[in-house]
């Protein structure tokens, strides 16, 4: 193996091969490095990047503790969203210019604790909403790589770092991961302690991670949880009963995608599984246009500071503007209409004896252009619901990645998590 | 009236005065900094006080704003969780000494944008925890002022300054509120903007008003909500349905609190009400239960950064050990039966037509000693149903106000703002 392979490896394989003297750290960080080096000037995933030099300086400087650690000193990288202390968390904005936190989020100090190094920060759209940084699309520089976690879905997709945060309101894990063809996580709504994480709604703000790996994944989330189970129990179900939601009511879904989900059906069709699809009259739908009105009116409240500056770029602006513009009473209407939505998804997951839904990702494969971060309609209803959800990608067309989404049931992460990394590499041994 | 007596007024019978220029915003700061000479060296509610003089310099630097705002430049205090742009926000620890945030929390912007300012920072217990600060219950220095919001409470029952926010995971607005003889109110869980108010448990946290009279607190909540609808409408229902729990099941309910419950229910007893025990068989007592261990779940990954220190007091770092303890399985499970139980509860509240609860606030009147902040069982049902409650006094005992606790519905503050200045001051006619 080159050293320039071990940059592609889950942090699961480059931990057994720490833990057999196969490999040294220091081998393993130069390889991403050389990675950054080689793709991150066309790229540009990451706001700020701790340097080489810096990041083993970090080891050496507590190598017992980190040889002893769960994670051995391996890299991660923090969406720009997160605070780090001592490191300026700007949330993508000139306003927050030199903002640099006392405190790392709790989220990090996980990581840390279990000997994660923090490689940098990584490029989000400014307040995690849908003004674009500079992060292109690792696949086609003049595709947009997906918002607001760009920098952390590009950075895992071209292998510059192994496990990435973000932030998920509206479908700001979900569609970067999709557009630049990597494995994502966002959790069931309050799952994860969000201290120190720059908020946007606060009916709608999940954690979400990026690898290459699902299990990857599930020992990232356990860590963060300060967990002492943290390997995957494997335990998937013999007999899988999957939702299916096509899209189609929610807007434009592109042929190629719809092509691409039902060649993955017939790919990872078999005795075992059975596909059922999502009754219309469950109206998934009025869910997208609630989840907008609820950020509206939450984002409104929340950030009040920066409104004040005069200084947010326009679409947040309008969004805010939306917020004001709402009275208290519809915003209730929409919070309850959501309840009485989810209860009848809910009971349809227990009387069918669903174990988890299916739906694309995204409509269609990376849209041309930086300026724009694509369309966020496929993730609302699930978001707004506070459900769990993975991606993976599914297929390519014109050398971009698919990404299939996965919808999980209330705090059942875990299974979710199970379930996505059967099903992703029963799709790949098929394809 | 003499000047000592402003203090006394309610934020709506001030603005009234001010609008119809019977006194002058300096002759109500007078009364208020009076207050606060003559009491506040015994009480200590605060933890940071403005000088008269520095608040009067705010008010006069941009007077013709004050004016024209709708708080006319009336002083209110806050929480030391709460941050507050260049003035200390400790969390009552020593870990944070000189922490000074560059922004105002969400809701205290709000505020000043109606033209408040900002008096000053009540004391908090360590982390909004059981560990006491300094501050004396105003009506007895040998009795605790409840915690863990102990100086908005106190500061609010000596009328040292007429609105102030706290916070509630547990008991920490409604048990200070009782202990001191004021009235207050804890939202719908998720109602406001929690951001940059330091979390405790992201399930429970809720924001939390004191004042002396209930259509200042809908004032003010209206004002933090950015809403144009400011007034209360009025429109309590003709005829109420009122659910009543004991109490019993939770723990020693006093028999003067419960003596002081009966003489309410018979005081404000009248054609158009009716009350209606809670049934035995909804499981509020293990709602308790449930409380603690989720909040002990949630506070171990919180405050992390704190723990690590090694500086935390014996209270809290214990919660943590519990925390820290416990199968995330488990946790899911406590969350998993609140649900179960809530579903029984709302569902009777449907069927039996109820408005809202009433039930003890605490156990009875304010324990003897500094030490302790009193039990929160009244509390921990409630706040892990997310259900917003209020509370007023309803009686005395050994010179001690008893307090009443409503609880009404999930995000009908409101309605439950309305009924009880209704109940209070139905009782208060009848006293």
């Amino acid at each position: 193996m080159t050293n320039d392979q071990w940059n592609c490896k889950s942090i699961n394989e480059l931990l057994k091969a720490i833990e057999n003297s196969k490999i040294s750290l220091e081998t393993i960080i130069d390889s991403f490095y050389s990675r950054i080096e080689q793709c991150d000037p066309d790229i540009q995933a990451w706001q700020h990047l701790i340097s080489k030099k810096e990041y083993l300086n970090q080891y050496y400087s507590n190598e017992d503790f980190y040889k002893n650690s769960v994670l051995k000193g391996l890299p991660f990288a923090v969406k720009d969203v997160i605070d780090t202390a001592g490191i300026e968390t700007r949330m993508g904005s000139k306003i927050h210019d030199n903002r640099v936190p006392s405190m790392d989020a709790a989220v990090v100090i996980a990581i840390k604790k279990a000997g994660g190094i923090l490689m940098g920060k990584t490029v989000t759209t400014e307040f995690a909403f849908f003004k674009s940084g500079k992060t292109q699309n690792p696949h086609d520089p003049k595709r947009t790589p997906g918002g607001s976690s760009s920098g952390s879905a590009a950075a895992i997709a071209a292998f510059m770092t192994p496990f990435a945060l973000g932030t998920q309101t509206a479908a700001s894990v979900i569609r970067p991961a999709a557009y630049c063809g990597c494995v994502a996580y966002v959790a069931s709504h309050a799952e994860f302690s969000l201290r120190n994480i720059q908020p946007l709604a606060q009916s709608l703000d999940s954690l979400g991670m990026f690898s290459n790996d699902f299990f990857d994944l599930i020992l990232m989330r356990r860590i963060i949880q300060l967990r002492s189970d943290l390997q995957a129990k494997q335990n998937v179900k013999e007999n899988l009963r999957i939702g299916v939601y096509s899209g189609d009511q929610l807007g434009e879904i592109e042929p190629e995608m719809q092509h691409a989900i039902k060649g993955f059906m017939s790919r990872v069709q078999r005795e075992s599984i059975t596909f059922v699809y999502l009754p219309e009259d469950i109206d998934i739908k009025a869910l997208a246009d609630h989840h907008y009105k609820i950020m509206a009116f939450e984002v409104a409240r929340n950030l009040q500071y920066e409104f004040h500056t005069g200084l947010m770029d326009e679409y947040i602006t309008e969004l805010i503007h939306a917020g004001l513009n709402m009275a208290h009473a519809d915003y209730l209407q929409h919070l309850q209409s959501v309840e009485k939505i989810k209860t009848d998804y809910v009971n349809w997951m227990n009387k069918a004896s669903i174990d988890f839904t299916i739906a694309p990702a995204a409509p269609g494969i990376a849209p041309l252009g930086l300026e724009k971060t694509g369309q966020p309609f496929m993730s609302r209803p699930w978001q707004v619901m506070g459900l769990p959800v993975t991606t993976f990608p599914m297929a390519h067309q014109q050398n971009m990645p698919l990404g299939i989404q996965l919808v999980g049931k209330f705090h059942q992460d875990d299974e979710l998590l199970e379930h996505s990394d059967y099903l992703y590499k029963l799709s790949q041994s098929k394809g």
